[in-house]
């Protein structure tokens, strides 16, 4: 008899009709008749379940008729072709057995929860259809851009998460130290003394592993990262966490305009692996979570996204029929508001806004030669707002070395990275994608807090 | 002209014949005569380089002759075969352009280098064969894992980096925290009162994704985690780095047999991946790094791995005609040595070693019938010593309940874990992958700090 897994029935139906098999899975309901009932099985290996009918005749039917929801079982049937049924097949038990019981109070009940409850046990809510779809889809995400940059010769890169440098800029930090916190050692004159702790100085979480990538582009050429970042900012939104994961490529030779092509191809490279490996997970999230999202991102796969430059926006914003709580006028940043304008109403499509002024933006981005702007870009999308934002780096030393000067970034820690511009220095371009952002817009998912296995938030860090 | 990169003309050379290209790369030497030259010219996309032929009737000769190494440059040129060369082919220059200078100081000159003087620059040292050849390796290493585990319908999971649980067990942590060094905050007791911390709670830096996999597997089915990992033990050896990288397979309905299967497996596919998609690097270590990697790869990449349980290696152990310094008997965790003669003298190939005594092993390892032993496996391989760890967990409650108590593992902070036993528990199994130490293997590199991009280990955290 052979041994199979729902994802197998589901794809190759024929090769196994009126076959016996064994499958083994979790119970999502139990239908128990008089004469006869039904089991929902689901394994884990796929989205759907795999309904079971067992009968009278079976040795154990008490039992069975007693199994409850979130037990393990074994079952041995054969499987029934049921064409005009929802589910294409059924399985015939002809024997089954329990497994791992599971008790009364299981808190995985067959009923609506609320997302809240759902985060306090998020060990067990990867079982409900919602969060097996959210996390396969978050695992399919992640292989499409693996795939997508090792198809075109890119080197993964894995950047630091320890670091020694608090100039990424980025945001916020978290220490990491080895320090007895009951006996901070301290200097002659009082100061921590780091030189005791683990690394011999003051460490961190990183924030970005852009400034390393760059050191590997520029030997390498094609580089990207792909990893985890931190940001001890205590703002509790639905759109931010404390640990995150980037995606963060580099390239040498590559202008702006290369950048925002590989951006847009990685983007719809994503969607379509998306919706060809996990069209059950995207049909669920189209019907249950976010009507339309579906279409929403098959018609950004089929669209050329738009390029725009920041001054454009503005001028788009001053003569808009709008009014917005913001004020708009060159030189501020973008607010969510204007963003949303537009995407959602002017363009209906992904945008690039691109060469922003350089005083909103950081001290790494290559001035342009209007003096006032750099070669930045955002890539904005409908519904969702910024999920990339990238530019071509300064590679002329003595500029980025006014540039740093002028914002304030110390150039004793970064000597190294002026000298990627000291030795052989070339134009290069990069990106970074929040990982998270990218899944939560594919699944329509709101918070960010479930579309990450065990989220990390301020005052909280369970599991 | 068409734009073309070292690899497409390696891999593609007659497509590229006689034709005209452009190419943009960095100087690797400049051997320049009286009336021609040479350019060796790497543009990061591929190991080889490229030479460039330079004559006199260019415009700027007599620049291009003062061009150094580690300069970047254009070169618009034709592609000559060169069938009786050791290059099949170079490329006669019609124009050549300086892109981005290079001074006389640039360390990375075309010498011999310590590896201990390339690890002070190593935002510089992937420009060099060695570093390039390791680094491409590492990440064709990782995209076949998770091709491995993608192609076998496993879900990727990104288990927590910050973790508020010391119980995993594995070893010394890294404390993560925004609390100001200067003025911890204390309650009445004086005791450090982490309330005001981040997280409302202590909190650390993740040392293994394993019982979180667990939460996964028992819904997913079958999962595996790929992730920065961190051990804040002050050893310095060749071997340990404080921040590296594991993959952490975990499957529900899998036993060790199962685990063996998958691990032994992955170790084929990775390997049979990187000869394929790395002949030129392979064949750079089997020359210039570890004489013989190649054939001792591609051997273990065809043969069956052994499998002895401990007490059989414990009985070889004491009837081999050898000395250990090490003192043999049932009991004791094998060292060095031990796991030396049983691969590369009795064995001469990978060995799993199964059914260690439960008292060196963790509590999560299923106890076997014997009541002495536990159903754990390590992957024990020639030349590297252990590569894999793994076991088959403890499904039973009650047992693994008892045996937290044992060992003194607080079960309140793992109450989550034990919900996996009480809720529809079943078999389960897994195992871990040191990521550098499989590079280390397939590379030769006996420097863990060479394998990494910016390693961090006691008192060290650069760049």
């Amino acid at each position: 008899m052979e041994k199979v897994v729902t994802r197998q029935l589901f794809r190759n139906l024929e090769r196994f009709e009126h076959q016996s098999i064994e499958l083994n899975g979790w119970v999502r309901n139990n239908r128990a008749q008089k004469s006869f009932g039904f089991l929902m099985i689901n394994d884990g290996s796929f989205f759907e379940t795999i309904q079971v009918v067992y009968e009278e005749s079976l040795d154990n039917f008490k039992e069975i008729q007693k199994i409850r929801v979130g037990s393990a079982v074994t079952v041995y049937g054969v499987v029934i072709p049921t064409p005009n049924a929802k589910q294409p097949f059924e399985i015939k038990a002809h024997k089954l057995v329990l497994k791992g019981d599971c008790p009364e109070d299981y808190p995985i009940q067959p009923k609506r929860h609320t997302r809240e409850f759902l985060r306090e046990v998020a060990h067990l809510r990867p079982r409900t259809n919602l969060f097996s779809a959210v996390f396969r889809v978050r695992s399919l995400v992640a292989f499409a851009i693996h795939s997508y940059f090792q198809e075109k010769n890119f080197v993964y890169v894995h950047t630091p998460i320890i670091t020694g440098s608090d100039a990424e800029g980025a945001g916020e930090m978290f220490r990491v130290t080895t320090l007895d916190l009951d006996n901070i050692p301290r200097n002659e004159e009082g100061v921590v003394d780091f030189k005791h702790d683990f690394f011999a100085k003051s460490t961190n979480l990183t924030v970005s592993g852009q400034l390393e990538g760059e050191a590997f582009a520029l030997a390498l050429r094609d580089v990207y990262t792909f990893g985890p970042t931190f940001r001890a900012e205590n703002s509790n939104t639905q759109r931010h966490a404390s640990e995150f994961w980037m995606i963060e490529p580099e390239m040498a030779f590559a202008d702006l305009k290369d950048d925002m092509d590989m951006a847009e191809g990685m983007i719809k490279y994503i969607i379509n692996y998306v919706l060809e490996n996990a069209p059950e997970e995207m049909n669920f999230f189209d019907q249950y979570v976010s009507k339309g999202v579906l279409n929403r991102v098959q018609t950004v796969a089929n669209s050329t996204f738009k390029r725009i430059t920041y001054t454009e926006a503005i001028d788009i914003l001053l003569t808009a029929n709008k009014k917005f709580e913001n004020k708009v006028e060159w030189g501020i940043d973008l607010s969510t508001e204007h963003e949303r304008y537009l995407t959602d109403e002017v363009f209906k499509s992904p945008v690039f806004v691109t060469d922003y002024p350089k005083d909103i933006k950081a001290f790494y981005m290559r001035v342009n030669d209007d003096q006032k702007t750099v070669a930045a870009m955002d890539l904005l999308v409908p519904g969702v707002g910024e999920l990339i934002g990238g530019s071509q780096r300064e590679e002329r030393l003595d500029i980025l070395e006014k540039r740093m000067e002028e914002i304030g970034v110390p150039t004793e820690d970064l000597n190294w990275y002026l000298d990627l511009r000291r030795y052989g220095g070339v134009t290069h371009s990069g990106f970074g994608l929040g990982f998270e952002r990218m899944v939560m817009y594919l699944t329509g998912v709101e918070n960010i807090r479930d579309v990450i296995p065990f989220p990390r938030t301020p005052k909280n860090a369970e599991f």
